[in-house]
């Protein structure tokens, strides 16, 4: 087992050329959605490549549809890890906005002793996935091997959808499968806690088209004898919630586990933060389930939410008409062993039953994945969580995170390993927003913080999956 | 008292005559709306006030703001009626979907025995208005006087909102003001069935706007936790009906009559008909409050109706967003006594109930108006039964329209008179469409309809209004 202390040392002697290297991957604009940069991504991947090779990686730049992959590997004594990031960013417009050349990254100090990295990329993905290459840089150094066996996956169109990810790691899957994924595009719970991200919830998109009379009709000689859909859709989306706030589709919560009162004790001392989130948007009153965390009701319950509307005359002024159809795009987030088909089906039978014999009802999908949960007990959550508390000296929190993030679901059922979501970026990092930036401090101890990760998981036994 | 009959005969042999002159002032194109056709306006408000001239009128065309009123005046010995019409007609587009020039009227035969007048205007309203005209003529022709004092108005804004005309009528109220207004502008029930509208449903409007967070929100970070104004617009519009179709709003009700058993009945016997009203559109099950007819609850029963609905992300596809904020327009029809403002405050009370502490709602009003109701037993009503009953061989049924007729409103509180609308337009006369007609025998046995009606107001006593 190579000793930690010096590698921490190492990290903190080597703090300005790690921000040059950092500097010199930012200066490149990889924005993936724009084809006018193909080029500047492929650079980015080379320039990977060629940082991975500098610390003895085996790197190669791997062709695909669109934008290329890294693909690195390096041996090591303890468990196969995979390294997940993503070199490509988001467009920059609009460019007037930006303080600083969003390509030119710089170092400021925002607030006394409180320095930031600014740029595009910064928090969103590139600063992040250099923590991780910092930290087997300085393992290199010092003790010329890595405790992990370690492979590396960048991709290069996380911010335009992923399209090749998927068929990339179909077709590679021999060589990607490790015993566990670590995945660096997270954020800690504020600027002093870290965070580890168990659980994603998962999604059903379903829309909902009510169908009344063939034609719009006059409200004038038809109201009160025809159907009228925006009644009817009222009506249904009404009946999906009780009036304690829980969802009232049949077996809805098959598959939601109790969140342990451990857990909860945890994030009840986060609480007061959830309710600024609240304040944050102008809101005071959590609306989910009643008599519950605000926390939990983002973290580990699912909720049905109702993300858009129409039906008809909704221009200024007036009109008396009683429109043909309404409809609504109806969402579900999905915790724990939710099944997203049986969702979908007793969804779709909820509403049925509510529509009058001579009207119709329409459904299209969009989309659907299970969530992901890592179990709170886990021994990989315990012993991350360890390595955080021990860098940061404040616990690290176990959290969830309300959306999703599709490449932990491919790596659970292509690859059939389970992900440790760690990640030092802030809720006000404005990724994807002009004025990006990404705390000093959490490139510094980020690279610390994968170091004594590294370190941990070479020292106990990391649970297979099944 | 000049004798019925022999005026009824003149009517007969003037049948081609009466359509030679009606075929005149359907060749004017007066469309009100577009200023192109000023011109023709004013040709036609002319027209009419030089025929009304030739059959002993003292008529004129007063000037307005807008296109000019036609006012003319008979002395007679019985009550004295204030006749209403509309001379401007809407416009014709799209032309290319008429089969005959609309401005060249034509009588076809469409199907054996059942002739036709082709045009724009046949049926909205230059047919309607001259079945009055003609009556009149008969009588002057056959008696050299007319049974009652008879006053003239036709405006020319009936198409375009009637802008001036209330102006007109609170300037001209001592030379207007009559006994009773008649108002030919309405249908008959079917072919065979002469109808007196004695119920004109009101109307109020109301857009409503739920405001939530100050941002649109992702639904991963906020569902659950943040308040969804779509949710609880749909609460709000889903409390408006109980499970038998009933308005829950407190004293939505109060001014509302019962229909008395015999009007039920009568309308009994048309159900059938409202029957195909729901058929010819699709629908089957009337949707307003159970255990009523068809009939009744568009005649004689007020409604919530919810006319649009927005809120959110409607575009393709599908996007998980919280909106800010959502709104829908809600309309009441009234009838009988219910007060207008009273039911705005209190849908307005009834929403804010339902808002969450910390969001709010704003209201844009979108007019307002009572409704209008002859008493069924009015002896008004009686007369007017008894006449056309007479002259269609077929019990004239009171039936009710669930739209408004401003005019009416404004006859009854700023002149203080009652309006009896009788009409012989059928409900597939496509007025305001392409192919426009008007049946020849509702030409025809208008005109007799119309005689018959001004000798049984002149024998009997008319209720006076208080």
């Amino acid at each position: 087992m190579p000793e930690l202390a010096p590698v921490l040392d190492q990290i903190d002697r080597s703090v300005d050329e790690s921000l040059e290297r950092l500097f010199g991957l930012l200066a490149i604009p990889s924005i993936s959605t724009d084809p006018v940069y193909a080029a500047e991504c492929r650079r980015a991947a080379e320039w990977l490549v060629a940082d991975l090779q500098s610390i003895g990686f085996t790197a190669n730049v791997r062709e695909t549809g669109g934008h290329p992959m890294v693909v690195a590997h390096h041996e090591g004594e303890g468990p196969h890890v995979l390294f997940y990031g993503h070199y490509d960013v988001q467009p920059v417009d609009p460019l007037a906005l930006w303080e600083n050349d969003p390509f030119a990254p710089a170092v400021k100090e925002i607030e006394p002793g409180r320095k930031v990295i600014t740029g595009r990329g910064t928090s969103d993905d590139k600063g992040q996935l250099m923590t991780f290459v910092e930290a087997c840089r300085a393992y290199k150094k010092v003790h010329g091997k890595l405790p992990c066996r370690v492979t590396i996956l960048f991709e290069g169109e996380e911010e335009s959808g992923s399209p090749s990810l998927k068929p990339f790691l179909e077709a590679n899957a021999n060589e990607l499968k490790a015993d566990l994924a670590l995945v660096c595009d997270t954020t800690m719970w504020d600027r002093e806690t870290p965070a580890i991200c168990v659980g994603l919830r998962g999604l059903v998109g379903e829309e909902v088209t009510v169908k009344a009379a063939d034609r719009d009709l006059h409200s004038g000689f038809y109201g009160g004898l025809a159907a009228n859909p925006i009644r009817i859709l009222s009506r249904v989306l009404a009946d999906l919630h009780d009036e304690n706030g829980r969802v009232t589709i049949p077996g809805f919560y098959n598959g939601v586990e109790d969140t342990p009162p451990e857990v909860l004790a945890s994030w009840k001392t986060l609480e007061r933060e959830s309710e600024s989130l609240l304040e944050a948007v102008g809101l005071s009153e959590p609306a989910g389930e009643k008599g519950r965390l605000g926390l939990e009701l983002v973290w580990a319950r699912p909720t049905a939410e109702f993300n858009g509307i129409t039906g008809g005359y909704t221009g200024e002024g007036f009109k008396t008409v009683i429109p043909a159809e309404a409809s609504a795009k109806v969402s579900f987030r999905l915790v724990h062993r939710q099944d997203p088909q049986a969702i979908r089906d007793s969804f779709r039978e909820f509403v049925r039953q509510r529509i009058p014999a001579d009207c119709s009802v329409e459904f299209t999908p969009h989309g659907g994945s299970p969530a992901i949960q890592l179990p709170y007990d886990s021994p990989l959550v315990a012993t991350a969580q360890c390595a955080l508390t021990e860098e940061w000296q404040k616990p690290a929190v176990a959290i969830a995170m309300g959306g999703s993030i599709p490449i932990v679901g491919d790596f659970q059922h292509l690859l059939g390993m389970p992900s440790l979501l760690v990640g030092f970026g802030l809720l006000d990092d404005r990724i994807h927003s002009p004025n990006e930036k990404y705390e000093l401090i959490s490139f510094h101890k980020g690279q610390r913080s994968w170091a004594r990760i590294l370190a941990a998981l070479a020292s106990e036994r990391v649970e297979k999956p099944d």
